[in-house]
């Protein structure tokens, strides 16, 4: 495999990268078919220029699959199913293959009844929210998707972290890229104070808060401490509502009760993702949806701009525009990713 | 109806509030059954302490029919139905009955498929977007309800307003006061900017630019600039989500497409709102739903506190407390609510 190192940058070919990946996974017994959809959710978010969603989390999915609190064959499990619901037990399997067959399996139930709430428990981390409502947007259909996770927030008023960063993606068709929002409640994701830490830069202020409940800008501090939610107590309201749909409504853990992705690896994590997938063509024709789309897009990008602003960007747009870039002239990844995943290749044997 | 002023402020019964407010709305011909609906959205609202939503909205809501542009008739036609969806037409009535009477209709067939999405187009502002997931919550169904308006926020780098203050609410029902989430998706609802006007109060700084897109304070100012999102990019990102679910998809205005509320009272607005009904049982026992509610509240409360705070409140705690209280005592309305509810009686020639 080819790779270009430039400073503490590793630039590969997207199609070699993925290939190494499930490799990877696949020497775990990750069963082929999973493996490449992991893959291609890590891949897909180092594309996009989202590093901290990108295979950086591939160690500790390894570890957890080695310490068998992940397993590495996902056997989904349909608990209820309505004409509007499918509820599904991931039995401890990958995140990521629970949420992109539920995907799946929630677009063809929603073609024929409107909409499908695709609801998912006991699961694990499935990496970046936004691969799935993309996933979603690709068959023409308008998406919510919500996970929970390790408790790192804190409720308003108290400094004990109680909720996770609790991400939620909406995602629509255009004409143009996909309008693609994907945001963590918290203020920042923890995977953005991972990379911080780890490239030595200092966080903003207003993020974080260290063990003592004090504010902080180191990310070290940060990852003891508790993260602050966005918007302050509007971000903690949503923490909390994506832990009550992802979490306590599939009878998932939720809140304290959700171990530590990092800390304790042979425990459990058995985590809930809520997803909600509508089929625009029983709402109106797609040609009429995707002219409403662009005359948004054109409304917004005529806006007169603030100072400091060369352009206004639609959400996701960042995002595809790197992608773009990075299919033709190759994935950037942190050179720790890239001797991590060199590192699992060698050790598991893998040419 | 009995009156007490104290300042400022005007202390009523709420039963013969709402029975003078239904009174005002039969009088423009709002049929009785609606005329209820309307009054009990705007009441809740002063009820629960947000003043911002309550019957400070009824003046404008008269001018409206008063100038056509609301028809006090809602005739709301089904326009499609399938097993998890209905999409609804207000056919340009009121918001308050079209919502109210869609969640309804949307429990029911949520009853039958698990979920069911309700979609207005056609509509016009309906009050606090909590009452409707307040609604849905006594049915034992967790719900998100939200909806467009009039473009009052600048995309992310832009000071043009192109997409409205569009809020949006989670409610879940609980063994205590039900957990009711509702925000706008800009840093403050514009309703609370016209009470700051009001009562001649400053705003808080990072809330609004003016017309020259300079960072204002001035309430007045703010209502002839443009609000800021909340959480910055990831507000204007959720606005972005709510114009094109409740606005482009349901085939409303959208966007600056909107008419203003205040603006042009002959100009129709036919906005759009947007309603996920779930459930709980088809997902789990309600017992259980409610034992893992009771988990989630006990741990959030127990959190060691943050400095200047003296409890942990849930969503819709503070607003449940206040009603509680208002119910007893009589509802708090700013005075001059009470006189142009007054001069309305009035107006109308209503005892």
């Amino acid at each position: 495999m080819n790779v270009v190192i430039e400073n503490d940058k590793a630039i590969v070919n997207h199609l070699e990268l993925k290939e190494l990946v499930a490799k990877v996974l696949t020497s775990v017994d990750v069963p082929k078919e999973d493996a490449k959809i992991v893959a291609d959710v890590m891949v897909s978010a180092d594309l996009k220029g989202i590093e901290s969603h990108g295979i950086r989390w591939l160690d500790v999915y390894l570890q957890r699959i080695k310490a068998g609190s992940v397993k590495p064959v996902t056997d989904l499990k349909v608990v209820q199913e309505k004409a509007g619901l499918l509820l599904l037990d991931a039995q401890s399997g990958l995140g990521q293959v629970a949420m992109a067959k539920g995907i799946q399996m929630g677009i063809e139930k929603a073609k024929q009844s409107g909409v499908c709430v695709v609801a998912v428990r006991n699961s694990n981390h499935f990496g970046a929210t936004c691969y799935y409502t993309e996933l979603a947007t690709k068959s023409n259909m308008a998406a919510m998707v919500m996970t929970n996770g390790t408790p790192l927030m804190a409720p308003w008023g108290g400094v004990t972290p109680c909720i996770g960063t609790n991400p939620i993606s909406f995602g629509f068709p255009s004409d143009a890229a996909p309008v693609i929002l994907d945001m963590a409640t918290t203020a920042t994701a923890r995977g953005k104070v991972f990379v911080a830490a780890q490239h030595g830069r200092q966080l903003e202020p207003g993020l974080a808060i260290n063990k003592d409940g004090e504010p902080t800008t180191d990310p070290k501090e940060a990852l003891e401490g508790v993260l602050l939610p966005f918007g302050g107590p509007k971000g903690y309201g949503m923490s909390l509502a994506i832990d009550i749909m992802a979490g306590i409504l599939t009878s998932s853990n939720h809140g304290k009760n959700i171990k530590s992705l990092y800390g304790d690896l042979e425990a459990v994590q058995n985590i809930g993702h809520f997803a909600l997938i509508v089929n625009i063509e029983d709402f109106m024709a797609v040609d009429d949806f995707m002219a409403g789309m662009q005359v948004s897009r054109k409304e917004l990008k005529s806006s007169k701009l603030a100072k400091g602003f060369s352009q206004i960007f639609l959400p996701g747009e960042i995002e595809a525009n790197t992608m773009k870039q990075q299919l033709q002239d190759g994935v950037i990844l942190p050179v720790a990713s890239w001797n991590m995943l060199q590192d699992w290749a060698k050790k598991l044997d893998i040419q």
